[in-house]
């Protein structure tokens, strides 16, 4: 199961507000229905509280997906919610794109807390 | 004829309002007046209420345009009516983007509801 | 002479609001101090009133100015003068973009009605 | 040293307004400082008063900074000074893109008059 | 370690207000965790109060974090506080775009002042 | 059935050998297992006999596959060998590129005749 | 009609052998079956004999074609024909790449002469 | 363990021989030293003897490499000696790309029997 | 005049044959018939003999044409004359692109001794 | 010092031949003149021996450049002669690509033995 307590975080660099935004494009994880592999790329985004998460372990959160049976929408609103829980940031946005299936490319888009209209990716 | 039962949706995993977009690049359908085949992609953006359209699904009803004699205005307005009949969204874009035909592209934009200023494909 | 009498129309399908955009990417007019060919792209974006252009009708009224010595911003606005007047819109907005001449490109937008903040393109 | 009296108008051929863009793609002028020729790109955006420029003038005035050693900063400035003082447009951006030295890519973007929101290139 | 005094200025060519974009595509420092340079892109985009930056003197402070063990938001951070002191500007943005590490690209927005909506870089 | 009858060709309006290129981007046949359609992109490439084929009749001939259920590499073997029969060029290529399909793309390449080293598409 | 004695030539400026593209990428005729245009771009690529030909002439000439009625490989085989007799090049190739229509983009390629291998465009 | 009985395969449709490529772009296996995923495209191109291999048993052939430790070198191989094996082609390649890791991005090719200069993909 | 003195060499590195490629993307002249700029990017291809060019003294040269008025095919010449001259390679081709001028893009290619059939550039 | 004890190298897991291609894309290294940074791109290509090299270790070679003022002449022909020297390989390209300084993009292409024809990176 994909476990948030590998998540690792350090106190903000600085107490001016400032966005940090990783893009990741290399996630997988399975189709819960046919079993076949899903390919995404996750991009978070978000404006830190008095934490930022750590490289390394976001990198590692994401691969304990791979063997997962887990839906598109399910997927971000996982990572959205088990990211906010954890480090409190002032508001986040997690928009995941997956590759082709049967012809369609799809994203969906997560948010939590109050994104200044400037910051939002739609 | 279009086949709106075709649809097939789930319950939204999340009371959080979050947006879902479905890219379809495989589109096609028949010009009323020539016969001759229309390409397009079909992208459907909406923030789900109760409910989401399944993918699978919305491909099988996609394709059932494939040999009607339909318009794209009326394919855009069509699939914006039955879309959001069906699963009542909180807003819905419904965007068509057609191939060239005599040196034209054209594009189509249909919504329901009232969407976020910053989330509006124009 | 341009002919705007060669536009046919159809009545919208539509009573709900919706948006057409229609890129040409092959017209060409004249200039009228040199006599050289000029290439353009046209794109016209509306919100219709009662009534849509027809594309075929639109491509044989954007031929007739192959052979007119014309300026750019003259084309752009009569397309825009000569189309509102014909159908009308709630909205329209007419962009030319031209290839490079002498080392400029050109873009020329012209507006009628009351343009949605978000439908605008500049 | 550039010289606007070189510039020609012609008057504008709508009341109703509309917007102009010239990019120039083919801007040298020297570095005053080394003496090595820079290359920029100029975009010019307006929205007409009385007059629009001529451009093959606008070529030959951009022609004439060729042997000028002067800053970004300064050729962004005087375009944007010289320009509206002889064509009173109602709002105007010059847009400087410069190649890269030294690893930099660099933009500068003047303003004269009130740009309308959705017209602004950043 | 990264010296702002190395940073030169000059004063602005113009009351008017204007906005500059520098991108430098060639930072390069070292992750303090593990030794491995990392590589990214720093933009900085500001409008002037009453000096700019001289280009070859940022050039030389960006080389200055050469062999310096700094993390990605730290580096971010440093330099809009260090330039921001230095030159006061009206507002200012610095983003820094980082190269892929473990499969992600990473991007730190930091910003100064009130930037004008129309002007974020988001 | 795919229908070679529709074929017309017209006389090679030169004894100089040249070559003909023809790259149809709106194929699309049925797949026999799924009866899901497949998208394609046709490429005929030949050096001309006596004959060359008329445009208008190969996008027909093309269009009869439409609702055919046929294998990617038949649909390349038929089209090379009924227009290589109605036609006899010189030499002859038909090259069909497959969208993605459970996340491949497809390239089959037949050959008809000897074709020169230069002008042969891998 | 296609005029070649439009065409100015001046005498190559090297004894050495060299090769010379010109590509054109305005060139428009009419489809001699519908009287619709076509718009296509012109390659000529040459290794000079005694003379090359002049830039502005050559322009002129393809403007020539604006009106006629003329099929692809009529025009690609008979701008070989008059090129080739009026400057006797060592060797030469004409490509014309013509934009799509009714879904189809179309190469013709002919030659003049005997191309080096490494020199052929295919 | 890739298990190379899953493969399945259909009759080739033509003596006339001809050319397969299929791109698969969605592989993943482990590195074998450090347990983080790899990902990759794996390009198979052959000229079919008797036999051409069927497009779902590939997808699942790949896909039984998931969770395999095993070398980009090793894959490559594997690969194409398992495919020859299986099928007798009249000649294989095998292309993988893999994304980057640590900076750097990798191709393997491997080759079977004797490719034709102008078909070896280099 | 261009001014061959300005050129440094130093000793190449190597005895074993390796080529070396620098391409300028900022050349400007003057055409000789109208005054106006010329802007090309100039490739420089050679396999060096004992000596190989300096890249510094390599750009100063480059722009000792700047006020030339000068044809693209006498620049191209020049330049493979006076560096083929200075620094006997044992082979070398001279390539220069020059932008759009009255809708054509121009390429011409010098080669001065025997250049491997896979090291040409056509 | 570049350092090739650092190298490492493992067994060829194929008697059969094969082709190996790595690419890194964060190099960089000073110059000699100026002690500015270079930044470039290593390709890397060879046919193994009975040894390939391992790709962390030739990460970790790379990276012991980064202080050193050296030639991209140097760097080329030093990085051929140290893998050649240490792993045999049957042949062997090292091409670099680097950034462009003073308007400049270099390439070298260094070779080790004899490539087939076909599989050249000119």
């Amino acid at each position: 199961m994909p476990d948030p307590t590998i998540l690792e975080f350090f106190p903000s660099p600085s107490a001016t507000p400032f966005v940090i935004e990783h893009v990741h494009e290399e996630f997988t994880s399975l189709c819960p229905k046919t079993g076949h592999p899903d390919f995404g790329t996750i991009t978070v985004r978000y404006e830190p509280g008095a934490q930022c998460v750590e490289l390394k372990s976001l990198k590692l959160y994401f691969q304990s997906f791979r063997n997962e049976g887990i839906f598109y929408e399910a997927v971000t609103n996982t990572i959205r919610d088990q990211l906010a829980q954890r480090m409190s940031p002032r508001w986040m946005q997690v928009i995941t794109d997956w590759k082709g299936r049967g012809g369609f490319r799809s994203r969906i888009v997560a948010t939590h807390g109050s994104v200044p209209e400037a910051f939002i990716r739609a």
